[in-house]
């Protein structure tokens, strides 16, 4: 299978690679990093990055940036750093992609427990991974030549102990359950599904 | 109380302001209909809006636009028609008006039931009524003064016949059930909640 891994080099991405890198052929990407540059936040960057990787199996993206802040000061412009990089990101490379996929590959999208299980300063980002989890099911229904599509919704990760401040008594997931549901996303046959990994 | 109701004039907004009518002093607000106008995918008409409505004590929302059309041609740009409407249209009459809002007011926005029961041509509004659903859950930890925010997520209306050919197999929710809900969010207690109605 060859799999296109947008956000290879992160936290999140650098165990989903190292999985399935055992048995495929990976192309990673990432604005700095990897063996293709894409800026997700850019429409015009994605069509380029799959020009590049040419048809592909199954695209992961493991990256989108949210703001993180208090909702008190929030303005428009804040907000649309999760609009342009988390939501629209992921979602341009399902609308491109879908032109360039394989029969039967897939999308696995990140979005998030926020969505559900908010935390203080995470209104942009429950409402961008909300918005990634709707877009999943709804895609689903239209991907033609049995493409998939669904979306990893991770906890906070045991290996973001920064992030542990803002996440009082939630319990860190370990790497090993984030990424099985990569892998599940990937080489199993569902879609349409929001993995909760919380 | 008083409380501002944009799209009043809307197959859902004129029932919701039948209701709150009764009990209630009403400024309603629209494009074009109204005692004030106001266009909700622009920020400085919200800023407008709030400083010749003053301070208030509900803010009830029963507009937004999304994009209804296939997934295979869909673009970035029609899938923002989405975002700038329904998701920022709702999310900045929240950022702004939480520095109007009377202590223990309330905001109650629309959402739809396409964000868990997906339809064929739907995968924006599945997106956008995604994302005002977590941001309504993650904004409910941080608004000040004892404010609330809900989310009204409403099936297929009777009053709208003319999107039943697109709701294969859903039961048409009742006026009264919907117009129930938003009376709950506005006078009821609670905060942070999705009231499904489907
Ligand atoms: N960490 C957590 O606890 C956690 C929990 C729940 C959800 N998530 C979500 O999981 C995703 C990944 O999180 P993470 O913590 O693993 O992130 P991370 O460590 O910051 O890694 C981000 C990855 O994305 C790439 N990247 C950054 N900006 C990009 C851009 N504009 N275009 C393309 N690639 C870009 C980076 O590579 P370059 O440096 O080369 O750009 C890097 O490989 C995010 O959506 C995050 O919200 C994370
Ligand atoms: N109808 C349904 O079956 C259904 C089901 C689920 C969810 N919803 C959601 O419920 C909301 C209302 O739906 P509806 O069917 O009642 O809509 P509608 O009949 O089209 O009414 C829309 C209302 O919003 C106002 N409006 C339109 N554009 C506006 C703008 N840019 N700024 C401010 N106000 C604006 C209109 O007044 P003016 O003409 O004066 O602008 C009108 O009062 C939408 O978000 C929709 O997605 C509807």
């Amino acid at each position: 299978m060859k799999i296109i891994i947008i956000g290879a080099t992160g936290t999140i991405g650098k165990h989903v690679t190292r999985a399935l890198k055992q048995d495929h052929e990976v192309i990673t990407a990432g604005s700095k990093s990897g063996d293709l540059q894409v800026n997700i936040a850019s429409a015009v960057s994605i069509e380029n990055c799959y020009a590049q990787a040419g048809k592909f199996d199954a695209l992961v993206c493991v990256s989108g940036d949210g703001h993180f802040g208090p909702l008190a000061t929030m303005k428009d412009e804040q907000f649309r750093i999760g609009v342009n990089s988390k939501l629209m990101g992921q979602v341009n490379l399902v609308l491109i992609g879908q032109h360039y996929i394989n029969p039967k590959g897939s999308f696995t999208l990140t979005s998030g427990s926020l969505a559900e299980d908010p935390i203080v300063l995470g209104a942009n980002l429950s409402s961008m991974n909300g918005a990634i989890n709707g877009f999943v099911r709804g895609a689903a229904l239209e991907l033609d030549n049995g493409a998939r599509i669904n979306a990893v919704a991770p906890g906070v990760v045991e290996e973001s102990p920064a992030y542990f401040p803002f996440f009082p008594g939630h319990t860190p997931v370990t790497m090993t359950s984030v990424t099985q549901a990569y892998i599940k996303s990937v080489l199993g046959g569902q879609t349409g599904q929001v993995y909760k990994v919380w």
